[in-house]
Formats: structure tokens, sequence, C-alpha cells
């Protein structure tokens, strides 16, 4: 998480990665870069542009270097990316980027589908992350997503104590943050009350990372009225709520930008996000995936007459 | 609102009237019918069920009489209705409803557009047919259901006083509830929390009505998280988010019977609804508005592996 005493929330825009990794289409990479820059200069803080993956299993993320080269090239963005493993994380660091996420599934069924990995594999492969970047990158920020931390649709139910289990177990490898997914978008608002202030007291407040929210059945922003009761304070989000959930075809994947901005705004949480500006952008992600379904109640409403920023005087 | 002790939170189900008005096409009276029976099998026990308006101004609703005299053969069903004016309400207490919804607009600009009424005229329509029910029907209940209470599209913002003292007015005409209505969908959290402790301290507990919210800029369930906090336990919904936004063309209306449904079971709120039941309800929806978009994430996810309703053993 970025430090920005301008802003209450820190949205972590996720669509240029989660969103577009997820579909069958290659978004042409000028339209990459102009949409991040479109992104960014509607005041989106921090852009996770790419996941450092083989070309072969996502051809979709082939450009993704020089994806994170233009984003380093937009002033104040905090450019962050995905890396499954060692060598996607050693790419992601000579690339330049300010912070990789590793993705660390709690249901280990789920770790086994998602990386090939059992738990104890996985772990391994975090430490020789993070001493690679305590090595030769030490400017670097490392966080764990947990994956599957409210619930999983190969193993069911995920216990809390396996969540809190294997956070520690993260911290003790020397990540920087401990974020949550809710990859099957099976959390409610009773389990985020709880989960997030055991994570805050095992792991420490300063490395309890964002809320990766998926909106699969619809719950995405209850769930952030939950969290933020919480004092989550950063939430992934994609623009046009691109992005996966492949055990749910036909449902959005990520709560939607737009939609979570109008929110947090309108509770008076100051985002640093200009509505009309990311709709601009979203004609350029339209451009870029002219055949894939875009979700979204504010881009179909219009902003509303009357609409008032937090911390702004109307 | 009827008094269950068996659930948590009562749905009341708008779709046959909301949803069913606000569309061009008039469902036949027949599927009206099949509709209504399937949701109040799927566990639903308070369906408003149409509206006493002239079939002049709103055809679909022309045969409002008949789907009432329906409704009440179901088991334990509590069947309301939608009532503009005393000549509505007079035509829904001979009717036989339990109960009759009157509207009334915190907006006056809105109050003029949709009843074409100021406020002093609405105040003494309300007062009327109170006097008639006092009279005549003395065993149905009367709500009022006051519009735009947290913005309106014509006025803009809307002063939390003017509900309130809207509210109180009310119960001095002495309706029995007073639910406050989310017209424009432009509702939020912070709003929510603060209002309703208001609304209660105003008027009584046992007075303060149920919550309508829209979901025009996908807020609805984040509202009800935040509702959920300050004690409403009634919430009105649609089956598939059909209903009114005139101002907000393209967006869905009502927050989703179903996801309303997954949210409160996950959240360990007992709502009586079983979820299959009410996906084969929405069949006959589809049924009966082909050309109409059904909403809802739920329906198009299915319910999740090991989902759990509240209050049943695993």
């Amino acid at each position: 998480m970025t430090a920005e005493k301008d802003i209450d929330v820190l949205i972590s825009e996720v669509g240029p990665r989660d969103g577009l990794q997820s579909v069958v289409a290659t978004m042409p990479t000028t339209l990459k870069r102009e949409w991040i820059s479109a992104l960014a200069g509607a005041g989106l803080k921090e852009i996770e542009v790419g996941s450092f993956v083989p070309p072969k299993l996502l051809p979709q993320m082939a450009d993704v270097a020089d994806v994170v080269a233009h984003a380093l090239t937009l002033p104040g963005l905090f450019v962050t990316a995905l890396t499954p493993n060692l060598r996607g994380a050693e790419a992601a660091f000579v690339a330049g980027v300010h912070k990789i996420t590793l993705p660390v599934s709690v249901s280990e069924a789920h770790s086994l589908a998602n990386v090939r990995k059992s738990h104890v594999q996985m772990i391994e492969e975090v430490q020789a992350v993070v001493n690679l970047r305590n090595t030769r990158y030490p400017g670097v920020q490392i966080e764990a997503g947990l994956s599957t931390a409210f619930g999983c649709s190969l193993q069911g139910t995920v216990p809390e104590d396996d969540v809190i289990r294997l956070a520690v177990i993260m911290a003790e490898c020397g990540v920087d943050e401990v974020g949550l997914s809710d990859t099957a978008g099976m959390a409610n608002p009773r389990q985020i009350r709880s989960i997030y202030p055991r994570l805050r007291s095992a792991i420490g407040a300063d490395k309890a990372g964002s809320a990766h929210l998926h909106n699969t059945y619809g719950q995405g922003l209850a769930n952030v009225v939950a969290a933020l009761e919480v004092g989550v304070t950063t939430f992934d989000a994609s623009q046009g709520g691109i992005g996966g959930c492949p055990y749910a075809p036909g449902a959005t994947g990520n709560i939607v930008t737009e939609d979570l901005v109008f929110l947090l705004e309108s509770m008076g949480l100051r985002t640093g996000v200009d509505l009309d500006r990311l709709m601009a952008a979203r004609e350029i992600l339209k451009k870029g995936l002219p055949n894939e379904p875009l979700y979204g109640y504010l881009p179909e409403a219009g902003v509303p007459k009357g609409f008032c920023y937090a911390g702004r005087n109307v």
C-alpha cells in the first residue's frame, strides 16, 4: 500500500492483470498502455499492470515487461504485478515494478489446480522470492495474496483458522503484506468482520494488506461496507468488473471500480478518483476488448445529479 | 410487517407490483397467479401483489383485484398492495388486502411528478385514507412509504430533517408504519446508518417500517448491510431486480431478491426462503416477461457448493 495523505481509501486497480488475463482475447499493447495511462489519469494511484507468467500459458500477458516499462513512466503511479513463482518474481524485479503479489491458496485443492504446488512447495517458493528480494532487490515490496480465503469452489468451506495460520507463515517468510482474496466470491459481511481483526492481531496492522473481493454472487460492495468497519483501507477492484472466476461462467469477477468509487465517495471517503475520467478510461477498455461484457451500475445510470465527492464543497 | 418468529429478517417481495408496473409488457393474469404462488412457495411471507391505480394509467395492473383474490388463498401469505390515493385505497380495502402502502414523496418536485399532489394535498389524502380505514376497515394496516428519502433525481439532495419531519406527520396522521424508499438509488451506507436511528427516535420503533432500496448505482446490498447494523429487519426486494427507476434507463431497479436472500442467509440471518425454489419462480417470471432483462448474480452463478442456510445444520 502506498502512503497517501490525500486519500482515505486506496483502490488498487487490477483490471489490466486480473481482467485481461481472464479473457480469451488479447488486448493490443498500445491500447493497454493507453488504458493504464487513462486509469492513472483518472486518479488511480496503484495499478496491477500484468502477470509475469510464461506466454505459453497466458499469451494475453506476453507483453507484460513492456507494459510495466510504460506504467513506470506515469508520475506517482505505484506499479504492481502478479507473479506466481520465483521465475516470474525475478522477471518482475528486473522489469522494475514497485511491488509483486504472490498468490497463495488457503485451499490446497485450489493451490494444486492454480499453481500446481502443495502448500509446502508454495511456502518454499515464497521464501525463495523473499530471499531473492532481500539479496538483490531490497526496494521492492512483496504481498502474499491468500486466495480462497473465504471459501473455495473445489474445497467448499475454508476454515478461518487455516487462513490465519497461513498468514502467519507468510509473515514469518518475510513478506511485507498479506492480503485476503475472495477468489470464489463466497465471502459474506459476517466473515469479513470476523477475519480482519484476527489477521491484524496475528501479523500486525502494518502487514495486513488489501481485500480482493469478487462479485460472483453480487456481494462485493456489501463486503466492502463490512471491511471498512473493521479497518480495511485498501481494496482491489477492476474497471468494468472484468476478471476471473473460472468456476462461475457468465458471472462477473472483481468488484467494479466505478461502483466502488461511487460507494466510497458517497460515504465521505476520499479515493482521489474522478468518475468522469474513469468513464473515459472505460471507453478505451471497450475498444480493447470489443467482445467482452463489461459490468457496473454507475456506468449504465451515469453520475447522478447532485453527486458530491468526499471532501469537496458543493 | 408480519410477526414471524421463525425468521430474522422479513423480505417483502415487491416484484409483482413495482416490477410489473414498470415494464411495458403486461404479464397475463394466469402467469401472475402462478408466479405469486411460486414466490410464496419459495418461502416469501409478504408479497406486494399490485397497485390499485386506474387501468388507463397502468394497464399492467388492471387485474389487481383478481390477483389479490388469488394471493389471499395462499396459506400464511401477507398480501399487500400499493395505493396512491383514497380511491385506490378503498378498492384495496374492498379487495381484502392485509396492508396498503401509500407512496409519499419527501421531494415535493417528485410528489408533483409522481402523484400530481403537493405535500399538503398528499398529507390530506393520507389522513382521508386513515380515517376510512379506521371507520370501515379497522383490520387493515397502512404504511406510508417515503419516496426519495435518500435523494431525488429532480431535486438532488434531500435533507434528512425533511424526511424525519414528514415521517412524524405521517405518524400523526395515524399510519401504522413509515418506510423509507431510495427511489433514485442514491442512498449510501453512511446515510442509512444516520437516518434509521433518527426515524425510530422520532416515531417509535414499532412504527419504523421497511427499507425499500433501489440498485440503480449498484449500492443496494451495501446499503442493506448498513441498515442491518441499525436494526432494520424488513427489506423490500424484487425477483430479478425488476422495477422502476424511470430516470435511469437501462439500470436495474429494486435490489434483487435472489442476491438478498444469499446475503442474509450467508450472514446467519434466517429469511425462510429456499433459493432453489426461488429460482424455479424466476422461470415463471421469465415466461411472463420474455423480453425483459432480469438481474441478479446468484442466478447466473448458481448456489455455490457448500452454501449453508442460516440456522440449519450442514
